[in-house]
């Protein structure tokens, strides 16, 4: 079996999506599921384009990642400039990843007309950049921009470009669909001259959407040879988004026998899809392929009966290599052997058959059909799986809070005031607490009713809160789901709450977040 | 120029989708804009199957089509059966069609496990069923369902299918990709074979996109010599959806130079794309190839100004060739020339030079440092815009708000109340509200207090509500910025609103939208 290399641009690529905009932890957050996963390159951003990008590199360095290389991303030193005196390009070494990719024009056209330069320029530019590299990075991978297009143009000259990039010492040349326009057939033709070009040369595929056929573009492109493979989860991106991941690793493992991650990992495929569209606050469209809602749906009955008896007659696929599910209709059979798996990394042991297992399915299919996903919310789910089986203390009672949120023409910000009524070992602690908005001051407000007892919860701070709208189905009015990312400074943990009232939904993910400290802290016998 | 037909099944294959349940006038509708949009074959559905459908059939009798034919589909007899006494048959006769496709089993493992018959019957089924219809239809079309799998599966077989429908008289054979799962170089290689067996017949393509390649599988399918493509608008169909005509249509007309609808029906696509979702109620994903909202978005100052120069260096064909629109979106990255550019989409002419545009530019900078984003929130930059030259009347004074949510352990969910004063042409108005959470009580109390005067708002309403959180710059507290869509059942607009507060954010964002409404209704005229 062949190794295929996948280069996970979700960081760099995928943030240029109208819409999404990681936050720094965001990024962190995605960069170790995508090692989890097994993705064997994670570009991470472009250091000095802007403090986000810079930070990240910093910060990744203290994170062992298991398998993935970081990899900064730029350009080739600037025209009629000294690479070795060239910011940039300086940025690069700085940021201390262990690999670069580098792009660099290779369409004629975009030569002349918008770097400005000369032909011969810009090849001594991809060289110089590449073989100065060299010499601080274990890997230097070259982007050849617009290759398609440029090859289309002037053939002889995209391929002076990879003869550049390759003659400077180039690890990889990769074949950029820039604009995405490429259909599947040529995709793979100029793929197989550049490989009979430059036979032993390694060679990728960075493709996107714009003709509808990135994925398409990418598999074709390996079947010519290729052996990289750049994308995003969820194929997120500018315009039409980049080559879909969660489609072109499947279809390359599964189809056409590829190595590309673990057998295993591959199962965790659906998950990771979901995380990052949390992350990236964009909804998971429920058609996607492999790792939709709806990519396993039956509906019709005869289509639903013969799935049942033999799935191979109308699925592609057994969606559980995927680690997604068959869905019947509406009522589906949410996986209790997922969960015990589950249950037993939470340190708690069922048999498959039990009532209680079977219950828990139920509560759980119950709360999804609410609007709630634990994908990004794992601590949450640990409650209440240890609340379901008797696990978790009540370290208080809830009576009452209420939020006041007041704005005059002579105010330039409203005022935010909570109050809160707990019980916390049977004495009635009523507290009141001002925020910069209603959530905040909740938060305040219940801390002061807690701290006291929990002197612990001081520890934890909220590093990012999120909120989605969620419309889970046709008739329901519309319901908020709030996420919480919590620390105290030794674990990260991520609560859910889901309500149709935003101030409900914040209180279940703070309530959860704080009781969830409690009880590790109590676990680990830390109080 | 050679002609492919297109075959349009979003009102039978496409109402499948999860979600999309077309009324019989949806259907009707869709059904004509498909024709004035030129496609060749409308498939209706399935007579006899639904009283939907049966009539569907008899209505559209009644409607002048300009050029395309409407399809009644169904299935081969019955096993064992005559087939002019099977009433399934005798439906399809009676619905009046002028055309009609049945489907057939080509995949043996289908035919003795789920068909339950032979081998030898289910081609006589095949041929008697295709050769019965032609006496009753202009045409007979042949859908081989699972052909591609039971094509690697048996070969013999599958083509055997293939020439019992021909042999009956079929006068297309459609191959189609049932399970969806197939690659695009085995489409291009099965679909080679079979006209190499079958050199004289009309062969088309049904593409299912469970393996994300449907587009392509389609278009290969036409470089190896199909000449009818079946598909939907906007791929919806059951799980991950059928090929989408919206990629397909202008990748064979654009870009491999077939004859497909006419250059000016072209145009129609992105509009097409629109009412389709509207209709189905499945929101248009804005990264949809060609007819997206964001499929032409310039976000990177350099992009955009070169694109601005020479749309095809980032541009793979020009967007008005299939009626979308290139959008550059105002960035902080972005200069005067965008601004300028978007001023004269609102009607607004000034100079470059000007020094009320440069103020307008540092005005927004300032804002989106804030957490302004106008990109999905045009509305806002329009009024924003145009408030700064003095164009955007007052339509009424704020004078406070006030919000409160509270909850006691004895209820079910939280109270959500509001009040809201504003002063309306000289009327103090004091309204309160109550709703499921803080932002509808805001809304209904906001509505209150204007509908008196401007009647008009009535027909607004709020389609999409996103909040995020920002975090700019570290050090800042956290901006939370909501993002309304609204709609008065003619338009669709965005608006906008930052705070570190999320109600006073909502509030922003609700009252633009309302501010919006009025001031369109004005500029033409509707008050």
């Amino acid at each position: 079996m062949e190794k295929v290399y996948i280069y996970d641009t979700t960081l760099r690529d995928g943030s240029q999506a109208e819409g999404v905009n990681f936050s720094l932890e965001d990024k962190l957050r995605i960069a170790q599921k995508l090692d989890e996963f097994g993705v064997d390159y994670i570009e991470g951003g472009w250091p000095g384009s802007n403090p986000k990008d810079t930070l990240f590199f910093e910060k990744i360095k203290k994170i062992k990642l298991r398998h993935a290389k970081v990899v900064a991303f730029g350009a080739t030193r600037r025209p009629g400039k000294k690479v070795n005196e060239d910011p940039q390009v300086e940025n690069l070494i700085r940021s201390g990843a262990p690999v670069v990719t580098i792009f660099g024009k290779s369409w004629d056209f975009h030569v002349t007309e918008a770097l400005k330069t000369s032909l011969e320029e810009n090849l001594q530019m991809v060289y110089e950049t590449v073989s100065y590299l060299k010499n601080y990075f274990q890997e230097v991978i070259f982007d050849a921009e617009h290759f398609f297009d440029g090859y289309k143009n002037n053939p002889e000259y995209a391929m002076q470009v990879l003869k550049a990039a390759l003659d400077g010492g180039a690890d990889w040349v990769i074949l950029c669909d820039t604009n995405g326009g490429c259909l599947p057939h040529e995709v793979y033709e100029i793929t197989k001259k550049v490989l009979e070009s430059f036979p032993s040369a390694k060679v990728g595929i960075h493709a996107h959407n714009d003709s509808d056929c990135a994925v398409a573009n990418s598999v074709m492109a390996v079947l010519a040879g290729a052996r990289q493979v750049h994308g995003t989860i969820n194929g997120i991106g500018e315009r039409t988004g980049n080559a879909n991941l969660c489609s072109i690793i499947p279809n390359l493992q599964l189809k056409l026998g590829f190595r590309v991650v673990g057998e295993e990992n591959l199962k965790k495929l659906t998950e990771l899809a979901r995380f990052v569209s949390e992350l990236a606050n964009m909804p998971l469209p429920k058609n996607m392929p492999y790792v939709g809602d709806s990519a396993f749906t039956h509906k019709a009955g005869v289509h639903a009966s013969a799935v049942l008896k033999r799935s191979e007659t109308y699925e592609h696929i057994d969606p559980s290599l995927v680690g997604n599910r068959r869905k019947i209709t509406v009522s589906d059979m949410a996986g209790r052997s997922n969960l015990k798996h589950k249950l037993e990394e939470f340190g708690i042991k069922v048999d498959e058959n039990s009532p209680e297992l079977l219950k828990l399915v139920e509560k759980i299919k119950e709360l999804e059909k609410e609007g709630y996903h634990f994908e990004a919310a794992e601590a949450s789910l640990e409650l209440l799986c240890k609340r379901h089986f008797g696990l978790v203390k009540n370290y208080f009672d809830f009576d009452a809070y209420r939020v006041l949120i007041a704005k005059r023409h002579t105010d330039d910000k409203p005022v935010s005031e909570a109050t809160v009524r707990l019980i916390v070992e049977g004495v009635k602690e009523h507290t009141a607490a001002l925020g910069n908005g209603p959530v905040s001051a909740l938060d305040r407000a219940l801390r002061k009713a807690l701290e006291e007892f929990y002197p612990n919860l001081r520890e934890v701070h909220l590093i990012d809160y999120k909120v989605r709208i969620v419309n889970e189905s046709e008739g329901t009015s519309a319901k908020v789901r709030v996420l919480i990312e919590s620390t105290d400074g030794r674990r990260k943990w991520g609560t859910v709450g889901v309500s149709e009232n935003i101030i409900e939904a914040s209180w279940i993910a703070l309530t959860d977040s704080l009781v969830y400290k409690l009880l590790k802290d109590e676990e680990e016998g830390l109080t």
